[in-house]
């Protein structure tokens, strides 16, 4: 069984894990999950969005957060969906932005009324920009396997998203189970094939628990070569008012697993079970 | 990514799932729960244990149990830890039998107050008067990865109680990660091994979900060319007393990560939620 040794696990809690919560979380208690997250030896997280209040009202404290992640001196990365928010980023200073496109036109036309290709054509300017400023550029693709709208998401759709994200030079693809419907086959199979493909892109995995397999999908992964994978301490995220959905892969399981499996991971094992305890306290699905 | 195409699940809910509950289940549920099961497709199940009452009250009933699924026609295993019980098992025309010995001796000085090498001494009797009647003996070897009262197991220390078990004509032989403290690597190093030494053997793999690995072992095992494995409806199993220790590999998301999977399971894994709600509804643990 070959897999990479070392692995990067990118902290989403404070974004993808808090931005479905219901009740606002406060912004001193974002802070100090942060804080913790950053003694444990995370290298990256990701941090907040500069979506617009109205969408996400638990983000609106956004340029508050950013400024906090300045100070620690840490690496983070925050959400851009359009340039309007990318400015806002480059002015606070944001080192790395993500940027967010389903595989599904299906997807893009409900979540944002685009189809792909106009979404695609907004990410132009939005990336020259960004690498204009220096910044890093996280280029998520969601539904990369399955679509609450469409259903089955075909790997050519996956393909059409990464093709035009590599040549706008994107510095790391994601690719999301967004819905949490991959199984591990399927995982290995997409993952050796986009790395055949793109032999010189960084990938990263982002998966979802809703079937319980999100460990085995991150083995399969890894078996397929890939070395980062998404994860948010407490398993936050999916959304509360959905039954059954669930959230990202848990980063503390993540983390037992791996370094059960002999990989470095950097970070404080231990010690993310405090992390964990005190993440789901500011969840509402305790 | 290489795995067997057609697995055997073995229900293992009305045994090792409802042994531990400490409310007794009601004689009528079990058989309900044994033909709800029989009926999703299960080729073999696990349905009692003939241990004394006093040590498990759980399978007081094991001969109204084994009556009854004799009068299904099912193909089913019934536990006998001694002699005793094997006699009643032959008696009550059983088809096929479990022994258990723990890999570790401080496990099987805890629980039997026999190290490894007695209980297999009393193995040789049993398995020749099992073989006599023409029974199937299915050979558990638990904690084979981890005990909780040594820690670490050795893989020699489950080599030994293997070699013994093959020598004295098993049928087939689960390696148990009882504690549910393996991770993919070491159920994959180890089962491959056992695999290389005992080609002739047919293993199974039984997986507990304490650390939620369980499917990541499921796959790693099947990537080592095991095709059988354990699991309860439900996630029954574990003991209720203790805390954190939780149950069996739930036989509905094992189901449905397989057949995700396009392995063959011969399960309606569409019914398996229903009856995975029935199970739930038997534990105290809901």
């Amino acid at each position: 069984m070959l897999f990479p040794k070392q692995i990067e696990l990118i902290e989403v809690g404070p974004r993808d894990g808090l931005q479905n919560e219901p009740v606002l979380v406060p912004t001193e208690k974002k802070k100090e999950l942060i804080q913790k997250l950053a003694r444990l030896g995370f290298a990256r997280m990701e941090t907040t969005s500069f979506v617009h209040p109205k969408w996400v009202p638990q983000m609106a404290d956004a340029n508050e957060i950013v400024n906090y992640c300045n100070q620690l001196g840490i690496t983070y990365i925050a959400l851009t969906p359009n340039m309007k928010a990318l400015k806002r980023a480059i002015e606070a200073k944001v080192p790395q932005i993500a940027v967010f496109i389903g595989a599904s036109s299906a997807f893009n036309k409900k979540n944002i009324n685009k189809t792909t290709e106009e979404s695609l054509d907004e990410c132009n300017p939005m990336f020259a920009k960004a690498k204009e400023n220096g910044i890093f550029i996280r280029a998520y693709i969601s539904m990369s396997f399955s679509c609450p709208y469409q259903g089955e998401v075909s790997f050519n759709e996956v393909l059409g998203v990464c093709e035009r994200f590599v040549k706008l030079g994107a510095d790391e693809i994601v690719i999301g189970d967004t819905n949490g419907q991959a199984d591990p086959k399927m995982v290995y199979e997409r993952f050796l094939r986009l790395r055949e493909l793109f032999p010189n892109t960084v990938f990263t995995g982002h998966f979802h628990d809703t079937k319980k397999m999100a460990l085995a999908n991150v083995l399969a992964a890894m078996q397929a070569g890939i070395a980062k994978f998404d994860s948010a301490v407490g398993g936050l995220g999916g959304c509360p008012y959905s039954p059954g959905a669930t959230g990202n892969v848990a980063t503390e399981e993540l983390a037992q697993m791996l370094s059960s499996m002999g990989c470095e991971i950097g970070i404080d094992v231990q010690g993310l079970q405090e992390v964990s305890h005190f993440a789901k306290s500011l969840s509402s699905r305790d």
